[in-house]
């Protein structure tokens, strides 16, 4: 028996969303340059992976603030989107194509400085607040230290961003 | 006479930056792939602009709201910094090494789609509510059109971030 930590999401709800929804550069599986965090379910909480590059740096060795940020907002709209799946009886894999979230506020404190060699791990407390706006309390984890905190309020994502 | 907009920072607090800490992927200019954020003073307050590229999207046509959150980030970090090196007697240009500070909380309320392809401007009102922390109210606009509000806790570089 090994003790294997596991920094990988098989299922993720970005996998699913459509093609014109997956250019994000936060999250998008289509956007070449961007961060591709993916989110899925870890039991009743979400999990997001994020090993940082040498360029997303604050200093040197450090882990830029608003590279933390865009991946607590991702790993927010995500498990807001993850939720919404699941409560209209659907999981990641399924072959549903699942909501889609904004961001509608993003907050976040961070409470030490974030090593930049180690994978970074975001966990989500989803609440639905109102039928189309989701609260997702995160955490974000280098190792066992808690380095910062943050909350997102993601909104369904309205029909005005696409005009469909 | 002309009604020319002025979209570029002349002399930016980034410029001084020390190089250990010009390495920042939202406001270093030796981050060869990062934003490169220039925050400088318009009158009593700050200004940043942000031209996003293709990737930076949320959806095409639309500015990733983790984008939007870096440029929040840096501009309220390079306003703290213009805003201490003022009170200390100087101005950017002045050949000075400025203060660095880190981000202590960030906070963004995305108030409307920010299109794509018009230059963003992130302005800024710094407050010192003590001598190593400073708050930085941002307004970011889209020509006209204000998209984002958000907030910045800005605390001078604690030493534990560079082991000098």
């Amino acid at each position: 028996m090994t003790n294997q930590v596991i920094t990988k999401v098989v299922h993720a709800i970005q996998d699913d969303y459509a093609d014109d929804f997956a250019w994000c550069y936060g999250c998008g599986r289509l956007n070449e340059e961007g961060y591709h965090f993916r989110t899925g379910w870890d039991g009743e909480k979400t999990v997001t992976y994020f090993n940082p590059s040498s360029k997303h740096a604050a200093i040197p060795g450090f882990v830029y603030g608003g590279a933390i940020a865009s991946f607590v907002d991702c790993h927010g709209t995500g498990s807001a989107a993850l939720a919404l799946h699941r409560k209209n009886g659907f999981e990641p894999g399924s072959g549903e194509e699942p909501p889609r979230f904004v961001t509608g506020s993003l907050n976040v404190n961070f409470l030490k400085p974030t090593p930049q060699e180690t994978t970074l791990k975001a966990v989500g407390q989803v609440e639905e607040i109102h039928p189309k706006k989701w609260k997702v309390s995160v955490e974000v984890f280098a190792g066992d230290t808690l380095c910062a905190t943050g909350e997102v309020i993601a909104v369904v994502m309205p029909k005005t961003f696409t005009n469909k």
